[in-house]
């Protein structure tokens, strides 16, 4: 009887997050790294070869990636990727990849800048495209790395990051372009806000694309944002801001 | 020699904040409370007799308090404010309260929610208006609360609070309004972003009111954060969320 052999990972794209991936997946597996601003990383063919694949591109780039690797990957495979949005390249490395190999969706629910403390309890988002690999990616995520794992669809992770991370981001993007903002003057909340900001501020724009624009939830997520908002300075204008309330308060306050 | 005597405080209002002021300033002076709702509290004329006079009700309740106190109040006694705009209650005070009292206009920038857990290191805005009281009130606050003093013109706060409160609860007040959100699936800067709503959601509709309404400054900046959104989504619904730079890169991603 021979023990398992550890599976050797190819990962694509050395991008901010492929970096944070070689850092925490480095000490576990033997990893073939290819992107092609790097000159000295592996061919593409030896990265695909492997008996897992990661695809750390930018959403946008996924199709072109997938027909790229496609030729190379051997059967029995496992194919994952980790974009912001999981409907979209589910849809992708299903109508692209061969038959023989397995295909995971993930979606990581931190960056290089919120786990710049360690990911331990952090969230991440696994939707299983094709075959069984799943559950032992989510055991592997949970018990080596300690994440906590959220088993989950395509439809029913971006359904729920077109709130998270769609709305987020775009208060964020606002928020960056008012600048410069107060920072003498604040608030508890208003701090806790700004931290949100920083958060998200130093990604790719790639990220802020996909979450936006390749997330068929965003949209209709921003619009009620919109019209809620627009309602609610409907309000304002009109001088009630709970402000019916307000005045019986004041009424009730009077001395005497 | 006599040792000079602690002042009395007279407190008008018994509201979340009015209880807040209790807890810290009770430790360290007599204090007679007013709040018609409590009818065991004292009667106005009694608060209104104190060295300092604390104005711990709605911005909306303000002029009817400072015309009500305005016979009762001696000469050389302090009033003082905590209300969360600083124009209008200046000019209130200003207006109504007799030539012989000093104003000092306050905006403890904290309330009962983001103090839970004390007010030591927490802002508190102080805008002279009449007399030099401010200098002890400032001392005060810095030395024996441990509280952070900054000292402002009330346009100055204004200004500044439209930002960092009108924005705040302006998203605060929307993201509630599309409640239930995801809880589940979460990242860091999300999470930072419900904690900061949480810190504002128990606000009484009166402080929704002052910051929205009160503050000449925070129709002028909700406008432009609306502007300033509708521009980001527009780029966004025309598939540009910084992605003309994504495209560049997707292309220099390519295998091969």
């Amino acid at each position: 009887m021979s023990t398992p052999r550890t599976p050797t990972i190819g990962l694509f794209g050395l991008g901010a997050f492929g970096r944070l991936i070689l850092r925490h997946l480095g000490p576990h597996f033997p990893l073939t790294v290819h992107d092609p601003v790097h000159h000295d990383s592996a061919p593409p063919e030896r990265a695909a070869a492997c008996d897992i694949v990661i695809l750390a591109v930018p959403v946008a780039a996924m199709a072109e990636t997938c027909a790229a690797i496609a030729p190379h990957l051997r059967p029995g495979t496992l194919v994952v990727d980790v974009g912001s949005v999981k409907i979209e390249p589910a849809r992708v490395m299903q109508q692209t990849l061969p038959a023989h190999v397995q295909i995971v969706g993930t979606h990581p629910l931190f960056g290089p800048q919120s786990a710049r403390d360690g990911i331990t309890g952090r969230n991440i988002a696994v939707c299983p495209v094709r075959g069984r690999a799943h559950l032992r990616i989510a055991a592997f995520l949970r018990r080596v790395l300690g994440l906590r794992v959220i088993l989950t669809t395509p439809d029913a992770h971006d359904r729920e990051a077109a709130v998270v991370q769609g709305l987020t981001h775009l208060i964020a993007r606002v928020l960056v372009e008012m600048e410069p903002l107060p920072g003498r003057m604040t608030t508890a909340s208003y701090a806790r806000l700004m931290e949100a900001i920083d958060m998200v501020r130093g990604d790719p724009p790639g990220v802020l694309a996909a979450i936006e624009t390749a997330n068929p939830h965003a949209r209709p997520v921003r619009d009620r944002f919109f019209a809620t908002a627009a309602a609610v300075a409907r309000r304002f204008e009109s001088g009630d801001a709970g402000g019916e309330d307000q005045r019986r308060r004041s009424r009730r306050a009077l001395i005497g």
